[in-house]
């Protein structure tokens, strides 16, 4: 098949994700089709490679096609590719569970499993709120998110998100939560610098607690970088001081690890560099190295021990379930993933890379139009302003993002700036001189969109 | 690993779907540990052999471990196992639409990806909701749902669910709708006879558009079965009727075809039965033949039109996307389903075995507790009661459906009835012979927990 039909026919019949349509009639933003994947890279039908910046949606971790991942996809379809998860199981499950309690190794100890981020997020906001109603606090209702947050887009989850452009036409449809301030530190909604921060922002939820902490639930989050929003990162401490709130005022906290677990941040979840455990964790993404849908809700014994009981009119039953709930494709992958992560000695093997996107994340610092530059492990954000000191941001008409994403193609890489932010969320694999590659291209990249003055 | 230990970490590592956890301390009720899978049937740890009479979830088609779907997704893990779908694209992705497209040949054109049932049926309502708001009718804001519907766990789709159990406790985290009488042509709601049946019961719909039509923004049903509630079967006509009373009032019709879809009736989708075509229709389930979450949600030109245009602020731009929106190595899987089921001649295969079906399942009917026996396709239930003149339904503490299921093991299949209903849904590729085998151990079994009178 040419690649015109391909591209017409993919226009003709595909109604694509988080797309305005129309905008494909602009040949610049026609669909590249991928024909390969090999390690950091992607390859087009005309056989041009680049590097995978993004981790395709931030997924993917041992690189693309992993032969030793492949294989075990292969081994385990023809043992079983699934199983009804009601009443039978497999080890794959079994083991990958244990292993990832295990690895935890604090009281986050009962993993349910889903198929993606967003169900993941339903399942803990379901589990949450139902928790409350079993502890005798039905008034217990309501949520705290945070502005500029992003949790998925089924209706649930959408609820809790703090992203005007992806919510507010559904308003309708969402239940009612009450949003706090969002933790940006560039653009502190408190009025702080970084330099001088003590987490004065944390007030805006203190606050809310103080007047409503009876008819709430829980608070949600997405630990270190809200990422959607803008990868926007804050400290740790935010996450250790809120662990003492939600104690205090007796609601739980509910960590939205999709994009950050399995060691985004250098660490297996990102909650652990503020020394304290949420009471439910969400994660998916990087649990299949980027392969396929999984997700999971892990909480305590605490939460878990409230809805075990005998049971005659099933109220105290958790009633949440998918077809494919850990089908065992996606738990052998999953099993394979955490030992291959546990192999590589992963939390030291990051560290060098990190190290090094710190370096050369140097040279954008100076850039005239560089606001801010920020990293939180192997996540890393530049955010671009048209006025370094005022910190006036482009307008959705500058145009600027894509400009630099279709310069980034050019150069070999697959850059795709949020509203003003260029990142990297690349493979794990990613060496130190492809990071230095990669950083190089998004600097000529910018230069090229926005010429510096000297 | 030994058996004892699978189980034990099981229980202490995973919190099961839909299962009050604290039943599995009965030994009856502890999970399974199937190790393999071949054709219709799955086999345990001990070597026990089972046919697979609910296909996993009513998603298995053509078998587990099918050879030939083995291979496609080995190959297509060695060319690229998933990429970002937000402006790059694959083969698979594509052939699979247009496939699609053009099996269904009607005015249903554009295919929108997601994971599982339940994001199918948010991203239908979401389309549907924001659609009414960009015709100018921000008012319709409601949706009509019918009793002892089920349409997902996630917090959009169970609120459109009508059975309490899953549904009720979550009540101050749903939207609200209109809710609809069941067509449950056993437990008629206006007091017909199956044989004198003139679709009264879709009266009720129809007096709520009377009066609320201004404010609704669609109808959600499933096609010809309410499967989770209880394999509850009505007729094509009143798919047929819906449709015009659908375009009488202005409202849109939202086919779920998740259970139904890919030829579970005999037909491609269920509405195929009924002569018309929905505004929307969601599918998943047997897309991937069993193997893996991928979801489809389809609409006609009306509606992707309503949605397409420049767009500067972002509200007629359909944001929703999951991290492996038609992830390849789903759509390779499902593309190569496609194939067989073409090659197959599905349509015409499926009818010897609906008619063996048929054939067999008279031997309920005269059974004392047999109060309906019902048949869509593949898809055969019985409905038991305590009494056939009244139709007094048994209680859960009678837990006639366990007892069943318990008795089905040992004999070598997997039935899991569903309140009082014992059914069928088993792969495509069951033989005439196993559908005796399999229909004598259900008979059996029933023998066994409610002996007949003769």
């Amino acid at each position: 098949m040419d690649k015109k039909q391909l591209i017409d026919d993919d226009l003709k019949y595909i109604w694509r994700p988080f797309t305005q349509m129309k905008s494909l009639e602009d040949a610049s933003n026609r669909p590249i089709i991928i024909k390969r994947g090999k390690g950091i890279y992607l390859e087009d039908i005309d056989g041009n490679k680049y590097i995978d910046a993004v981790s395709s949606w931030w997924v993917n971790t041992l690189g693309h096609s992993n032969p030793r991942i492949n294989k075990v996809i292969y081994k385990q379809a023809k043992k079983i590719e699934h199983v009804i998860f009601a009443g039978f199981t497999h080890e794959p499950v079994i083991k990958f569970s244990k292993k990832l309690v295990e690895m935890m190794n604090n009281n986050l100890k009962h993993v349910f499993f889903s198929d993606n981020g967003s169900t993941a997020v339903e399942v803990a906001l379901k589990m949450a709120y139902q928790y409350q109603v079993l502890k005798g606090h039905s008034e217990k209702r309501k949520f705290i998110a945070l502005k500029n947050s992003y949790h998925g887009d089924t209706l649930g989850a959408v609820s809790v998100g703090g992203i005007d452009m992806y919510h507010k036409v559904y308003k309708p449809l969402l239940f009612e939560i009450i949003q706090a301030e969002s933790p940006y530190c560039y653009r502190c909604p408190v009025g702080c610098a970084k330099e001088t921060c003590n987490i004065d922002c944390l007030s805006s939820v203190e606050n809310i607690l103080k007047e409503h902490s009876k008819n709430i639930a829980g608070i949600i989050i997405e630990p270190l970088v809200q990422a959607a929003g803008g990868m926007i990162m804050y400290k740790a401490e935010y996450i250790t001081k809120l662990r003492k709130l939600c104690d205090k005022y007796n609601i739980l906290l509910i960590d939205d690890e999709v994009a950050m677990g399995f060691y985004r941040t250098g660490k297996l979840f990102a909650y652990e560099h503020a020394g304290v455990v949420p009471d439910i964790v969400c994660a998916a993404k990087g649990i299949t190295a980027g392969y396929m849908p999984l997700s999971v809700t892990i909480t305590t014994d605490e939460i878990f021990n409230a809805f075990y009981d005998e049971d005659k009119d099933g109220y105290k039953t958790f009633y949440h379930g998918h077809s494919y709930t850990a089908y065992p494709l996606a738990l052998a992958v999953a099993l394979e993933n955490l030992k291959i992560l546990q192999e590589m000695n992963i939390e030291e093997y990051l560290k060098p890379k990190i190290n090094k996107f710190s370096e050369q994340l140097e040279k954008f610092k100076k850039h005239k139009n560089v606001g801010d530059v920020r990293q939180t492990g192997m996540i890393c954000a530049v955010e671009l302003v048209k006025d370094k000191n005022t910190k006036e941001p482009f307008s959705y008409e500058d145009g600027i993002g894509k400009k630099i994403y279709l310069e980034g193609l050019k150069l070999g890489a697959i850059l795709r700036p949020m509203w003003n932010c260029i990142y990297f969320i690349t493979p794990y694999i990613i060496t130190e001189n492809e990071i230095e590659k990669l950083t190089g291209i998004a600097f000529q990249a910018l230069n090229k969109v926005l010429p510096d003055k000297e």
